[in-house]
């Protein structure tokens, strides 16, 4: 691997001046003046409070393990050319039968190298295994490209975590951010009691709007809004959380050029990255397609990388760009382990904060993941992993809208407006629902755009002409909308969805009024496939009740 | 197990005013609306963006396990009454041939019972697995019996981040915290960055002195100070760090009693609580000790709790200790996984905090100590384990005393000022490493109280009658002093130790002056015996070396 590619990188830039007073106030790590003696041959170090190893009661950690190809790399049809195989292929679960076994001791000869118990269940330096380190830099090089060649990654545990330590080493109490304007609620959560302002940035169908981001930089009034200028923006790039939506190449160039002329630092937040599920397909389309390719292989590993959207860092060429990276949604979110890939300056403040706070990521999860992810796959394998699991999550995507499909009257038409360029699929109630219809039940209550990737379908259901609601005394405020209403409606009728104002990027301010179009995330990661159908059923016939009404 | 004991114990009190603004500016959990609707059957909760368990690559997780019993209970001669077998007992290590096998599966037919994969690597509540919690629980209750009734156990990522989220969520910028004069550098560095003051306590050969913490706080002088008068009170109780020292229970209540005088909370931060080694005896005495014991066998349970000194919430009425306790000491440190016991309103602020940091500890790490320690081994079982631990790191102190009195001639007196009631042993260079005595180099230059509990002997080198050290230009300010010197002549030797200045409570004030007297922490928690006796020969060495200039 040439981490080079052909191009020579500059070096980050100094960006020292983001820091925040808490981040600059870190001190240097206190075993700095150690480190000069640690690696020194015969040295007896009796400087650490640590346990002997002997008495960790584990003995050697092991794990049944899936093979790198459990799932098929490409969602189609394959062996059972039937129209509803991929159906099997997706329910049925990976071949139980084929497993492999993996196992650390606790002592090996080669402690620097190999994976072990005594060094990873060990304290260990908040950098984690340096193995693992080296792997999750090449994969950085490999799948993202840095536009700046100091690149530095480290250790994490889980976007959560990475995400808190963004905020606390850039921003001041006060301070504000940029957001999608609806966004992910746990990174508001993280910042709120810092004070943080966030400034939400209209999207439409390729995500957040440059327009619409340069309009609130180069306007911004800082005593009419009463805070100062961002200078962090926060953004779910890829399949975003909570609308489903993707920022593709162009549109991150439009938006890093603007972060470069006022001087914003990007905090690129992409668990879903893997998960570029592509188009959706109608059924029959689908089927066809299907059908006539022949790409029953996987991939080779170079043009999988390249039928993905690039990361923000590959248009990076100051060090301007955080990005976070997980191993929830690869490997289990119960691993609590991801990565950060940034400048220098920057990872070596992160570090501090991980030393005072989550250390390293557990040794139970490093040592098992190394094993079976570094040592045991490699970059390859792991690769082809990657591509089952999007496959995974196509069929997935692919059924639930097709139950959608079925449940509903769907239209396909052309977005307008914010949705320009977009097919939007609109959705009214099933005639055969109706004993007499009219022309307020006929029209579409439901849109969306079926996502490219990620795990989320962003619903719009529209109010339009219903009576609004009469709030009854005691009601949270967002119980007294329409969109709120509807939600316990869903909920009542037994079924769980994210409501809209969850996702506010500003939190008294809703996008649209919610008396008018509500707003719903609904998640096709994790249901069963009679889940799927049983949702789609609930959703049209409370649908149906509730514009009755 | 009765958790109300046989007295009627109070709620706590509202402590709600302590809060700082980060703690009350968080917002309750997003969930919460979601709760209502979660456990009610046939319900589809799309929701949540979780991934499909079936595509966590790990099928099983699974462990060889040490038996309870892989250490002896008690450091005693038993089977092999040499004089010296007990080393044999230290250095051996466990019996390899004795292990037990756990498995922890994907899926189970009862998840709530049951650890299993699919909910440990799931995402998860902040709370971790349940029956862990239950667990912690009853441990809690059995071994430091708060003394308020509505305690609560919430899990943490291990003592550093338990400690800072105690900082952040109880301590403004610009606050101040009382902390024993000698101290855990980790925990300043939690709270340095904030803005926060230390004020340190002077300590005796019990711990933290009361009349001390007593006389700061009732002559607080905020405007002579400069800041407020602190609200809380950071503590390692037992096996102090770096000292070694272990403050008991009359020590305990009459610091707690000036603590709600004057409305202090206690950070009780206790790894090394197991580690209760007990009065270290030199080896002639111990072996005839040994010899006449008669208890091979390991202690009931309840025997074996009432021998320990108890924690803080033993007298905590009120419900003002916030108790920290890891698994690093007793499992493995990389287990990053430790619990609070404290009141619920902090429990639960304790919790938002980790919802937008840590999340729960890592899934493989809970659910490979949950299947060992509760479901496994049992309350029952994990307390012999413990014994065994105890037992391992008494040998392991014993043993590098031992090497010290070997290597330098070793007289026993009774301690006098601050050091009045304990017994101190003085040190000086054995007579054969001279070729002249003078009264200059007989002069005892070592003394230490040997610890009762942890991991640490905590030296003091006298240095009086030695020119005063020439500051080198470039040298940083510790480098200038003895203390400084002799810490790198010590390292330029080979040997690795604690040098007194990382682990001093204010800063920028040194309890002793560190031309006339250094400190130095050294760990007997991890070294072979070879290394232990290594350690000291080089100690006596350098030490005849550097009073010798």
């Amino acid at each position: 691997m040439n981490l080079n590619d052909d191009v020579e990188r500059p070096k980050s830039i100094d960006l020292s001046h983001h820091l925040s007073d808490l981040a600059i106030a870190r001190g240097v790590s206190p075993l700095k003046s150690m480190f000069k003696y640690l690696g020194r041959p015969g040295l007896i170090a009796l400087a650490g409070g640590v346990p002997n190893p002997d008495y960790f009661p584990f003995a050697t950690l092991e794990a049944t393990t899936l093979p790198i190809d459990a799932y098929k790399a490409t969602p189609d049809l394959e062996t059972e050319p039937s129209a509803l195989s991929w159906l099997w292929n997706l329910f049925s679960g990976p071949n139980k039968q084929r497993t492999n076994k993996i196992s650390v001791p606790k002592y090996v000869s080669d402690p620097i190298n190999e994976v072990n118990l005594a060094t990873a269940l060990q304290y260990g330096m908040a950098t984690g295994i340096p193995s693992l380190q080296a792997f999750l830099k090449e994969y950085s090089a490999r799948f993202y490209k840095p536009g700046f060649s100091d690149f530095t990654v480290l250790v994490h545990t889980g976007n959560t975590d990475g995400w808190s330590r963004v905020v606390y080493s850039l921003l001041n109490h006060g301070d504000s951010m940029l957001v999608e304007e609806w966004t992910y609620p746990s990174a508001l959560a993280s910042a709120f009691p810092l004070g943080v302002h966030t400034v939400s940035v209209p999207m439409d169908s390729k995500g957040m709007r440059p327009d619409a981001l340069r309009e609130i930089l180069s306007n911004w009034n800082e005593t009419e809004r009463g805070f100062k200028r961002p200078r962090l923006l926060y953004t779910v790039p890829i399949g975003q959380n909570p609308s489903g939506l993707t920022t593709g190449s162009e549109r991150k160039k439009a938006i890093y050029a603007i972060c470069v002329e006022f001087d914003i630092i990007i905090g690129e937040d992409d668990p879903y990255f893997i998960l570029q599920e592509g188009e959706y397909l109608p059924p029959n389309i689908r089927a066809q397609k299907q059908a006539a390719s022949t790409s029953n292989t996987s991939d080779p590993v170079e043009a999988f990388i390249d039928t993905l959207e690039p990361s923000y860092l590959r248009y990076d060429y100051q060090g301007r760009v955080i990005r976070m990276d997980t191993f929830s949604k690869t490997i289990a979110p119960g691993s609590r382990m991801g990565w950060f890939t940034c400048n220098p300056l920057f990872a070596e403040r992160f570090e501090r904060h991980g030393e005072t706070s989550t250390q390293a990521p557990s040794g139970f999860a490093q040592s098992m993941i190394t094993q079976l992810v570094v040592k045991t796959w490699g970059m390859e394998g792991y690769i082809r992993w990657l591509q089952g699991i999007k496959a995974q999550y196509t069929l997935r995507r692919d059924a639930f809208i097709d139950a959608m499909m079925h449940e509903l009257d769907i239209t396909l038409t052309q977005g307008t407006g914010i949705l320009e360029g977009a097919t939007v699929y609109q959705g009214s109630i099933k005639e055969s629902g109706w004993s007499v219809m009219t022309e307020k039940k006929k029209k579409p209550r439901v849109s969306f755009v079926p996502p490219t990737s990620g795990m989320f379908v962003w619903l719009r259901v529209d109010f339009e002409g219903l009576p609004p609601p009469i709030a009854v005394p005691g009601e949270g405020e967002n119980d007294t909308t329409h969109e709120g209403r509807f939600w316990t409606a869903l909920a009542e009728g037994g079924l769980l969805i994210g409501p809209g104002y969850m996702f506010r990027g500003e939190r008294d301010h809703s996008p649209e009024d919610p008396n008018l179009a509500g707003h719903y995330r609904i998640s096709f990661s994790d249901a069963t496939h009679e889940g799927m159908q049983k949702a789609s059923k609930i959703f049209a016939k409370i649908l149906k009740e509730y514009c009755s009404k």
